[in-house]
This record gives C-alpha cells, sequence and structure tokens, in this order.
C-alpha cells in the first residue's frame, strides 16, 4: 500500500466493500478512474447499480461488459446456475465451493488489462483480500504475479511503461478495509455484498456474514440494512 | 505434436486454416471435441459459420460465446473498429500492429480454460504457430507457458489430473500445417482466413497472402477461391 498512486486505472468494480474501498483509496491518492463491472449471468445484477453508484460519487467512468454468455458455459455455479442453493453461514472451504466460477478471477483481469492498455491507463486495481485466500486460489500473490508476468509477456509493447497490476489491500483483512474505506470515506450505504438479490442484505449468507464481522472487529458503525437482525452464526 | 492425446479438448476455433486443421488433428487421435468460437465485435461473422460447419464435420460440440461488449472497449483494431482500414499485402510488424487486439489470447484461454474446467476437459488446444510470434506475443511458447502456470495456480483443485494446454503447432509453419491438414484429411474449402467479409477470400489482405503462400510452399492443391487470381505481392 505504498509507492506512487497510477496516473490512471481501471479497477474491477463489483459494487462490493472491498473494490469500492480500492476505487475510493485510489480516487484519494489522486488517480482517475475507470470502474468496470461484470455481468456474467449473476441471479441478480443489484451489485452493478451499487458500482454505478460509487462510480457516480467519484465522478469516474463505469463501463459495464456483458459477459452473460459465459452463464451458459460455466453450469454448476451457485452464482450462475439457479439449480444450486447459495450457502447459508460462515466461508468455508466447503461451503463456498459453490460460489467459485471457474477462472473468473483471470478473465476478469484479462478483460480488464484489455480496457486499460486500449485506454491508456497505467493500471489495473483488484480488491482480492487476505480472507478470500483460502477458499479463492485466485485471489492470493502468487497468481496476481504469475498474471502480471502474464500481461508482460502478452502485450509487449503494448502497455503504457510501468503498467502495473494492483491488489493493494492483498495483505488486509476485511476489517483492515472497513477501517481503510472510514478514512477514505467510503459511502458504505451505497456497497452491496450479499449474493441473494432481496430489497435489503439477507445478513446470513457468506458474505452478509463476513460483512457484518468485518464492521464488528473494525468498530466501525455498521449502516447497513440487513433482513435478520442478529447474526445467524455464533463466532 | 508427440504423448498421448487428450480424452476431451476444447478447441479455440476461429473457422480457419490453423484451429481447424488443430481440431482435425485432435479427432484423428481419438479426442472428443467442443469447438469454442468467440464473437468479439468483429467486422464480419463469416468465421463463425465456417467454425460451426468444421463442428459439423467432425461431429463436435460448437459453442460461441459473445463477447461482443469487448469490442466498445477495443478501440483502435482494425478488426472490431470501423473506423480502422484492413491493411493489405504481407504481413509485417508495421501493416498489421492495427489487428491486434489487445490481451486477445489471454482473454479467449482464461474463457476456454473455464468451459474446459466446467465440461470435465482435461485439454485447451489453440492453433498459434511459428509464423505468428514476430507480431503476436500472445503466440509464443513463452507466452503459453506462463498462461498454463497461471491456469494451475488460479484453480488449484479444479481442473482434472493432467489438465494441460495444447499449443501443438507452435513449432510449424502454416506451410507445415497445411501438410498436416491435408494428412488429416481438413476440408480446406471449408475454412476461411480473409479478414474482410466478402464472398470469396479478397486474395491481397495479411491473412489472405500467407494462407495462399502456405498452400504454395506445401505443394498442396489450394481449393480456396480469391476474388483476385494473382498474388498482389510478389515473394
Amino acid at each position: 500500500m505504498t509507492g506512487q498512486a497510477p496516473h490512471r486505472a481501471v479497477v474491477i468494480a463489483s459494487g462490493g466493500l472491498d473494490s469500492s474501498t480500492v476505487a475510493y483509496w485510489l480516487a484519494d491518492r489522486g488517480s482517475q478512474l475507470t470502474l468496470l463491472s461484470f455481468d456474467y449471468g449473476q441471479r441478480h445484477r443489484k451489485e452493478l447499480h451499487y458500482a454505478k453508484r460509487i462510480a457516480g460519487h467519484l465522478g469516474a467512468d463505469h463501463k459495464v461488459v456483458d459477459l452473460s454468455d459465459l452463464g451458459r458455459l460455466l453450469a454448476g455455479s451457485a452464482l450462475t446456475d439457479l439449480g444450486v442453493q447459495v450457502p447459508d453461514g460462515h466461508y468455508s472451504e466447503a461451503s463456498m465451493r459453490s460460489t467459485v466460477v471457474p477462472n473468473r478471477n483471470t478473465i476478469m483481469l484479462s478483460v480488464a488489462v484489455a480496457a486499460a492498455v486500449s485506454s491508456g491507463a497505467d493500471a489495473v486495481a483488484f480488491g482480492a483480500h487476505s480472507g478470500d485466500h483460502a477458499i479463492y486460489p485466485d485471489c492470493r500473490t502468487s497468481f496476481f504475479d504469475l498474471f502480471a508476468a502474464v500481461t508482460r509477456e502478452g502485450n509487449e509493447g503494448f502497455p503504457t511503461e510501468g503498467f502495473e497490476l494492483l491488489a493493494p489491500f492483498i495483505g488486509l483483512t476485511k476489517a483492515d478495509i472497513v477501517e481503510v474505506g472510514r478514512q477514505v470515506g467510503v459511502p458504505f450505504e451505497d456497497t452491496w455484498s450479499c449474493y441473494k438479490g432481496g430489497e435489503v442484505h439477507c445478513g446470513v449468507c457468506g458474505t452478509c456474514t463476513e460483512r457484518r464481522e468485518a464492521f464488528e472487529v473494525a468498530g466501525v458503525v455498521d449502516p447497513t440494512v440487513y433482513s435478520t437482525s442478529v447474526p445467524a452464526v455464533a463466532r
């Protein structure tokens, strides 16, 4: 989380807490931003609206790339296949496996790099954090390092000099991110985490559980409206 | 080009000479195939019809992934931007630069890996050859090696054991591929190379020039109908 901020960055923006905080953090350091969201056939598109809202607050471009055709290809994931139930409760390897879209981060990063190369941005930024590591192999430093190497190899001469792949929160917990977000003024109420598509956050799915805990641990007031007022899973 | 053929492979299929020959070569060796084509906002979609035709001949699945939204993002390429003229003449670094879609192969390979992981295929196959190396950095062995490493890192535990990224023609010239194609019975007349979308191959764009030369050098009869009967560029 040190070093000079990029002049212009493409931020992969899900509308959630992590990527919204990456965007605010970069904007706070003076970067011009394009927020890039993906519609890959999610159960609901609520997160796209939240990403748009965050971009609006920041005066940043917001682009949505429709990859919904991928939904047809990626059978067996809870996020794209309506036949698979979204797991409740705490994140764990067993229950959250079904939320993994194969190769999702490689796909999103690849498209973000293309967008960056085309638009002259000198960085792609991504909101992975330490809590993602255990179940998402494509949220680890070793993965990002290799992906950065592939990007350099596959686009020789194309990216602007000093092109970077940024995962500034890779060493932080989600509670740390909430604290960073508080410092840079993220409007947490305009971020969306819940995997289900209700009016308000369900409060019991894996990401809701994780979100609640992050605010609690950080000691930051959680403005999120949850449909259940008491966490379903004891810690 | 040695070793055991994969049980089931996803072949990235453009409808052209190279990828069609990869498909026939794998089918000849007993692999079950899915041909995967991309619609990323090309000037014309003729190549998709040819890919479908090849899949039909082989009795293989054919899937088209619509990535046409990328066209909006990737301004400045002759293949997606109607404001840029398709260069005629022989391939060379200068004239063909405008045909490069940034990061295209990384994007296509990433999606193909997702399709392979989802469908239980044990390989992704790609038709890059030695003639692509000079202008397309993402057609080189060093790129494929790194991409294979990223795939392993990003999908730990997901791909079937022994998952492979195959670029069997990476060491061959296009003339060599024509010879391989002859041996495995590729219906060359049902492949499409031309970057322009005419009724028949134009005969003068970069890929037409390359295609003509490949048949000549290989000493194989070229069944292609070109709109110009004499090559426009002397060799």
